[in-house]
């Protein structure tokens, strides 16, 4: 029996989604609150994403196989899971799927948001949300720049240097910046994101917004596939996967 | 020598403002770190506000008198300060004022924001910035309600039982709700808040939002000057104090 949860955290408290040799992660804690609803431990988990450590999500989703029956009807799943979970992880919808579903190939496109706090001195009710810039930010110009991002192209520019993967080359469907009092926020969907792309692009608009790459570069900077013409990596905090959409 | 700083915490992990017999608290945490900062111990410290546990702030004041001449210059202060404060408290300005000045008493308004996660299940994201209601709110009606708080009135019937003050006459300035997504955003004003006050409106108007109390009987229960009449007493976490203006 296969079911998909969409689940939200506060990953301040976590080394990220998946098992690592320290520390408690969210998938950890997600599959001690299902052994305790199936009341049974013969059942695989798999999340959509990789969240790093720090990173949030409000809609992360993770694909449970019971071997077990389950008992509990599916739309009771996530009340029953809550009550097993610590308030920084919610499920917040649960869905039965097919027996062949498989929560990473079959996604079709991933949507994250970026925030930046913009302001002399940091906030600290955002402190574990996003990443503090104390220079004001050109904001236009990384509008300006974020248009060129769209698109499929080869972002081996904005890979995490000693990735191992087959192809560099993702489709960026949208980009769009919008500033809220001191809070600026990138929101990006994709059909995928390699590792570390969401952070080193948000990282490069960071650089446009202080002056330091012109709007207009982008093309170039993607073109060269040389990770040292991006920015770098923004903080983990600043990152929230929004959706996952199949 | 007089200083006024404007101050912001995340309440979450201290017991208030001011010293309490238990635990951390934000003035004991400041206060220390004006003591680094000036080289002594002779100077007091005054909050505008006495914020409770788990309440929030983005412009608390701050009022300092140094009984020995300072050194740093007012404009380096924040600065200076938070190299000594953690995180999750921010100096953001400082200014040089009078030796008659009082921060409680010539205060001329304050503005709170309080906030409501209304959604099925709570944000992970909100949990320690908003009070959680998982029963949709009709905010037109809230809206409605909320004129009638609006000018001067007795707010007795908004204190917290046991409260002892010379007058529960204050004046309500602006009452403003606005819903964003699933975050209902309460922001009001006044000449003074009663202890609890803010907390006490916004409980009673979301028992307008599940329609437990009526718009139109706000007059009502505020003439009766009767404390059970009003909504409960709204947890800590979901108030902010925004601003103190002298």
């Amino acid at each position: 029996m296969g079911f998909l949860l969409t689940v939200s955290y506060d990953g301040t408290n976590y080394c990220g989604w998946q098992d690592q040799r320290n520390g408690k992660t969210v998938q950890e804690v997600l599959s001690k609150a299902i052994e305790k609803t199936l009341h049974s431990d013969k059942f695989t988990l798999l999340g959509a994403s990789r969240t790093d450590a720090g990173v949030h999500a409000l809609g992360q989703r993770a694909h449970i196989i019971s071997h077990v029956p389950v008992k509990v009807p599916v739309e009771r799943m996530p009340l029953v899971l809550n009550t097993h979970l610590p308030m920084d992880i919610r499920v917040t919808a649960a869905a039965a799927v097919a027996d062949n579903f498989h929560p990473i190939n079959e996604t079709k496109s991933k949507i994250y948001r970026y925030s930046i706090c913009n302001s002399r001195y940091s906030n600290p009710l955002l402190r574990n949300f996003s990443a503090f810039i104390p220079i004001e930010l050109n904001v236009s110009n990384m509008i300006a720049a974020s248009k060129h991002f769209i698109g499929e192209h080869d972002f081996a520019t904005f890979c995490a240097t000693g990735s191992i993967v087959k192809s560099t080359v993702r489709t960026v469907y949208t980009l769009d910046i919008s500033k809220k009092d001191e809070l600026i926020d990138i929101t990006i969907s994709g059909n995928g994101f390699l590792y570390n792309m969401v952070r080193i692009i948000a990282g490069t608009l960071t650089n446009v917004g202080l002056g330091r790459i012109a709007p207009d570069n982008i093309p170039d900077i993607i073109a060269s596939r040389d990770r040292i013409r991006a920015g770098k990596t923004m903080p983990p905090q600043g990152l929230t996967l929004l959706e996952v959409i199949y």
